[in-house]
């Protein structure tokens, strides 16, 4: 097998008009980034001298599985990659402190209730025999200062591991375990909900089947997850994880963080959860947007 | 922007355990391929610098895009580059010689009447007023000596340069413009159908927004697709391209080869090509099949 194939002029020269390289418009960034995609893919190919069978196996993979692409990229460490690129890009620009971001995953839903946080919230009207989550901490700025007007956007799974929105069940009511709670002044929180079930991907989907042919399993533990938000400081991206779930080591998505993992505080049918967001201050406008990913809306 | 990102020990460690390398069970094969996907991807991420909302933006382009794929993968060069690769070890084999391979293109379909070649075929019976095409030629072996027991699959498009099964018009008949021939002991065929005439990618659609982004344009020439398979010999996947269309050089599905560019002669409203395969003789079983690609069946 010829190792430099993908080297030759021949296919450079494919490569480049792949890309457009040969032809003025469109857009350049995107024509130097496919280029790159290109040759990679290429090199792939030869290296691993992959079949003509082989590539539109994946191919087909790729197509079909187009509906799971928000569970397989933070399965296959994306989306985790990305949260670590930005925290490295982060500390060179000298950005340091405050809760660590981690991933958002496939299941925020745009328009919950915007509800006053003056009192604690109930997330959940459900009858879900199943205990309950009482959560509370502050947001504060990074010198300690409460935060002012800041929306706390919370949406978790079911006892079953289900998100209302997402639910094959349809068992739940619109936005079940979905609030965006104003904060008082003082910056305080507080909630209460059912406890959430981690829970594993569709059984037989594209990423289960991605997982197990990589000898891999496709289980996430319970969480929580939340945007914070409050003028002029920055958008924050992050979750929650139970530190005494079984999967609390060995999340799938790759979405546990330390500093993210508190051990609920479980006493009868009642467990507890304290928890401090502390956020950095916005340099620009762009650190108080969310990114431009495509999300549900209610 | 940390350039090395990439290769920290942190991402080679995600990147390993993403891939299932530490691990027991699952394909070592996919281990071993995810593991240099994802390397690919996260060092061209760092390289661009890319966005969060970039990559979302190119996530959602795929799962949208999936219908499409089966476009986008010659669009870009991947399916032609499969084509050189084989050349490439077929030539390291000392395997040449024969006609051309080239692009089979997602729009075959399994199941097409099976039709006695004795006499000139009949692809179409579709009341569709363009000119005829006759296509005659023959199928011999590498010492020149004419194939026994030939079937030669045929499909094109029409004079819209749509495809039957996959008319948006719903204006034609099943299998209009597709045959599977079998042909005499002297390895001639001859068939007449309606002259095809060259497409563009689905305007607006997933291929359409890549070929613009990139400053190119979504048009191939006319041609006639084959697959020709015979007991003992290779089985060969190519098209022939109209030499005296306005893209054949200029295809972008890359399917255009030198050796495969017959100039249909033309008199009146009939246009004959005169065209002869020649194939390899098979080595192995797995020389006589099809690649594993998904096909539609009729």
């Amino acid at each position: 097998m010829p190792a430099n194939f993908a080297s030759t002029e021949t296919v450079q020269k494919l490569l480049d008009r792949a890309s457009g390289l040969d032809v003025e418009g469109g857009n350049p960034r995107l024509k130097a980034i496919m280029r790159d995609l290109l040759q990679a893919t290429a090199d792939i190919i030869v290296k691993h001298d992959i079949s003509e069978s082989e590539f539109w196996q994946a191919a087909r993979y790729l197509a079909d599985g187009a509906g799971e692409i928000g569970l397989i990229i933070p399965g296959i460490g994306l989306e985790h990659f990305l949260d670590l690129y930005m925290d490295a890009k982060d500390a060179e620009a000298g950005l340091t402190g405050g809760t660590p971001r981690t991933i958002e995953g496939p299941l925020y839903v745009a328009g919950a209730p915007l509800v006053d946080g003056t009192t604690e919230v109930d997330l959940t009207s459900d009858p879900d025999d199943t205990d309950t989550l009482h959560m509370t901490g502050t947001v504060t700025g990074p010198d300690g200062e409460p935060v002012q007007d800041v929306i706390l956007h919370v949406w978790h799974a079911n006892s079953q591991g289900w998100y209302s929105h997402f639910d094959p069940t349809r068992e739940q009511t619109p936005f079940n375990n979905r609030r965006r709670i104003k904060l008082p002044a003082d910056g305080r929180y507080a909630f209460r909900s059912k406890m959430p079930h981690g829970y594993s991907v569709p059984p037989g989907g594209a990423t289960d089947v991605l997982m197990q042919a990589l000898g891999r399993h496709g289980n996430r533990p319970a969480h929580v997850h939340f945007f914070v938000e409050a003028p002029g400081y920055r958008t924050l991206t992050t979750q929650i994880n139970f530190g005494d779930d079984p999967f609390a080591a060995d999340d799938f998505a790759f979405g546990t963080r330390e500093g993210l993992l508190p051990v609920p505080s479980r006493q009868g049918d009642t467990a507890h959860i304290a928890f401090d967001f502390r956020l950095q201050r916005a340099r620009t406008d762009a650190d108080q947007t969310f990114s431009l990913r495509t999300r549900a809306q209610g």
